[in-house]
């Protein structure tokens, strides 16, 4: 049987079917549907758009498309969470060949409304079009709701640095994909792979290890970002704010530079969690390289003033003055300011050196 | 000399060169360079999102960067002005092979930023990222400002159907090029063509023609929409409203469709613009074709009340009840149900037919 694909269907048709499941918060006025949707705003709005492009973001044989889904709205939502603001609604610009399965438009589609609903937004609106390959526009709207915007330069001398939300989960995960250890995505598009390259008893093995570091793994093909938490560090007061996409230190290098502060951070005041100590200890592995340098899992990092840390954050460090190259202080330009353990981080490779 | 392309360049210059000259509105709290923008919004929002596709909505070598991005902010806004809301920031999603020579981003910018400062919207962050094809996302966000949203399915038995703005300019400028006359882009990436297909004394001839066709010409290359008469048509109290992308009679459809209606049109009333004259003249073609089925002029068409319909607008018809196939007052389905000159009307070739 050949899938049925989005030619056979007809433009209009298939928005209609991807556009009926979904369910609109309280705040919208008008849905998809005419020239634009209306959405109320409650003070000011925050916006942030990604876009998400096919072979160079995902690639449909490495992905699912429910993953994809899901992804494309966690990255974006986590930008208005980075703003402390309320994330509140989406518009989606879809372009696709007109030979994709009908069925990946419909997964795809299903994994961003289950995201939307984790993270508390509506999809109002999106424009559907032809193209070469797949190219994925989401544009996500907030409202401040009276508190100030979080932004990246307003980090203080003497702040407390904290975080919250996942560190190094998908880097894990990706680590233990690299070493043949766990699957990537059982069912459709998808590689499954038994323990160590499936030999004897790979089946009872596998099951182990699915339980084992299911968190991990997953965190690499979709982030889970600390949904709400954006919000908690705007009541609370934090001075600046970003969400970790890149790795925790070149995240908070922005907030450094932007500030014009130093940031040291205290190994010791990490907290591993258990699936990443866990893949670390399959793989023979230092953990901290991870959660110092492992992008995509979108967790949360702030600096708030001494005592005003929120409940359920980490503290890790705390801002300085920034000492420039002529320790006159300044901040030093074109790289970021943040130091480990009292000493100046070297680039991505340079955790291991400074923990043995 | 061979141009230098975005990979030469890297990412992060291109963008901080492309942002630098823009101009911010007094409505922006926060522009490019955070997580998010911050944007002061009056009462309730309306956003809406267009993909520009290369090779589906456009071709390098048939359309100037500056002339796609007039484009991209135009067809966007004019959305917005069709809710009757006052449009305000635009979000931009850009991916581009790395071989995209920098002067093409640069002047696909230049015509963004000058369509953007016509319609009054300010350009307030983007994401830029690597892909095999251009792909442009605009999301242009807006406010209601108190009033309400002018919808497609408000139209009322009574209604007077008015339109501002250009209708079959584009279609003319279309029909004028596919006859060789004309000129379809001086300078880079472009076509120059003489008159008829430049022979003895084309120069002089391609000048008067340059003068005589030049407003229906441009207006094929990028629309003109008619920036702040949505907020007049909303102020005025209009019933329904869209703005005409695909051509009046099939744009009308819809809001004799969504507001079950029948929408009567007099051919009579429709003043044709002395451009689109002069090019009916030239190739020897009713303009009312054009005006009636012509899209990407992006006029805006909306019913009024008896007596309220603003200065500046054209008077070209009513709305009365819907008479579906059985008589009996609904609207049928399927099809649009818009009479001209008391014919209902038989599709895109079918105007001939009626003037004749």
């Amino acid at each position: 049987m050949t899938e049925q694909t989005i030619a056979q269907v007809g433009e209009f048709p298939l928005i209609d079917s991807l556009v009926a499941p979904l369910s609109m918060g309280p705040q919208v006025q008008l849905g998809p549907g005419d020239d634009g949707a209306v959405v109320t705003i409650d003070g000011s709005m925050v916006v942030s758009v990604d876009l998400l492009i096919e072979n160079s973001h995902f690639r449909r044989d490495w992905s699912s498309a429910h993953d994809v889904g899901r992804k494309a709205i966690a990255v974006n939502v986590a930008d208005i969470e980075a703003m402390g603001a309320q994330p509140l609604t989406v518009v989606l610009g879809f372009s696709t060949p007109a030979s994709l399965p009908v069925r990946w438009a419909r997964e795809f589609m299903a994994g961003m409304a289950q995201e939307a609903q984790l993270a508390g937004v509506s999809i109002v609106g999106g424009d559907t079009t032809n193209g070469e390959i797949i190219s994925i526009s989401v544009t996500v709207m907030g409202q401040t709701a009276g508190l100030a915007p979080v932004r990246r330069d307003g980090a203080q001398v003497g702040d407390e640095v904290a975080y919250v939300g996942r560190l190094g989960y998908a880097a894990a995960g990706l680590d233990l994909l690299m070493h043949g250890i766990g699957w990537l995505q059982p069912g459709e598009g998808a590689h499954q792979r038994g323990f160590d390259g499936s030999t004897a008893d790979a089946a009872r093995r596998f099951q182990h290890d699915v339980s084992r570091y299911r968190e991990t793994i997953e965190s690499q093909r979709h982030p889970q970002p600390p949904y709400g938490q954006g919000r908690v560090a705007a009541r609370a007061g934090a001075h600046a704010m970003i969400d970790v996409s890149d790795g925790l230190i070149a995240d908070l290098g922005h907030i450094a530079q932007n500030s014009g502060v130093r940031v040291n951070l205290r190994s010791e005041a990490f907290i591993i969690a258990e699936p990443v100590r866990a893949a670390a200890e399959r793989i023979d592995t230092d953990p901290m390289t991870w959660m110092l340098t492992g992008g995509e899992d979108h967790a949360l990092v702030a600096t708030f003033a001494p005592g005003t840390v929120p409940e359920g954050w980490t503290v890790i460090g705390s801002v300085d003055a920034a000492a420039g190259p002529d320790a006159a202080g300044s901040a030093p330009m074109g790289h970021p300011c943040i130091m480990v353990d009292g000493q100046q981080w070297q680039g991505a490779g340079g955790w291991t050196h400074f923990s043995s």
